[in-house]
């Protein structure tokens, strides 16, 4: 089989805990479709394919060669017609970004503190090393020092659900009766903690653990073993 | 023509601040349906019609009399299949009301906050009275109190509006290539604060702000001079 996704690993080679490669690993779901998962480290990623990659997700699709998980989710639907739609119409292609705009804007930076100590001591030394350079440049403070912010993030996550929340107490999924590449968009995001961290997110009683419990639950359960696919 | 669009408004008739009421505004206008906009004061609304309603919009069309914004423009869609989408597909329909959430739980308490004052005193003495007792009791302070936060609102709102800033450096419209009803949910919200406040709530250099103006100047300026239509 010719189809490859590219996945940012644990040390293990098992923890996948980039968000943006599990929107992509729901969407072949979704789509039917087999693939294999290749786990990297930051360092194999300017050696995936034809080197131009700075980030994952990166797909093989055959000939084919992409990243950007949107770009890719858009990509299977045009290409593969008869399986399940990720996006059911022209509006919830544009709409879907919406739900990407608000997880990027809103969640990501809450996340990237949340997580940051347990991404860290998951990963080789070497990614440990690549990771803190960036993140301490970015950010101007030591990885430790940032990481004294996340229980704070913690308590303000309910209030920056509380779009979510408020969708889910009229419909079962943020794609509507069904789940779809919106819903996606969300769970890669907070998958990514979810993987990471032993301290749950979210609790699984509220409206919004629920729906996320509904999502590890859907393609026999992929969200909690993504081994099981390769 | 017996279609009729019940619409709150300031003692002079004129300034229809109503946030939902806007909404379908817009919707109507994008459908090229006629109506006629019936000005009407809090006191009105348990008058309208048969008596059920404690809101506006109300809309009576022919037969059928409804609320609710968000049913108003399904029913418009369902209704009046030859004219233009408010939805652009199911997946739209169900996105729509992520964006309907949003700007329930991130921008409704904060425009609340900034326009409280203005809105006060664009209303009839009989409004004045309702509306000082009805917020009163629901923020359990004087409306001068709640006042003192507007300040404080009005800095936090770059921040709340950054997923609509994000989206629109990738789409002209929240919708898509062509505005429809997700762009008129948000563009509603934010109607309200502008028909009654005149410290402009966003700099038209802005992305959002430009976003903003476009929606004003859509079907022949409805948005700067909403009596035209009656």
């Amino acid at each position: 089989m010719d189809r490859k996704l590219y996945s940012l690993c644990g040390e293990d080679r098992k923890r996948h805990y980039s968000p943006h490669v599990w929107k992509v690993i729901m969407a072949l779901e979704h789509k039917n479709l087999k693939y294999n998962l290749v786990p990297v480290s930051f360092g194999d990623i300017t050696a995936i394919e034809d080197g131009r990659f700075t980030s994952v997700p990166v797909l093989r699709d055959g000939e084919t060669v992409l990243g950007e998980s949107y770009d890719i989710a858009r990509y299977l639907d045009e290409t593969y017609t008869d399986t399940p739609n990720l996006f059911d119409g022209k509006g919830a292609i544009a709409l879907t970004r919406f739900v990407e705009s608000y997880c990027k804007t809103v969640l990501h930076p809450s996340l990237a503190t949340i997580a940051v100590m347990d991404m860290h001591n998951l990963m080789s030394p070497d990614d440990q090393a690549y990771f803190r350079a960036a993140r301490e440049r970015r950010f101007g403070m030591p990885l430790e020092a940032m990481a004294e912010g996340a229980d704070g993030e913690r308590a303000a996550l309910p209030e920056k659900l509380a779009p979510v929340r408020d969708l889910l107490g009229t419909q079962d999924w943020l794609s509507g009766t069904t789940p779809a590449y919106a819903d996606y968009t969300l769970f890669g995001t907070l998958q990514w903690c979810n993987v990471c961290t032993s301290n749950p997110l979210l609790e699984r009683d509220d409206i919004v653990g629920s729906w996320f419990e509904r999502c590890l639950d859907l393609f026999g359960g992929i969200g909690r073993d993504p081994t099981r696919s390769s």
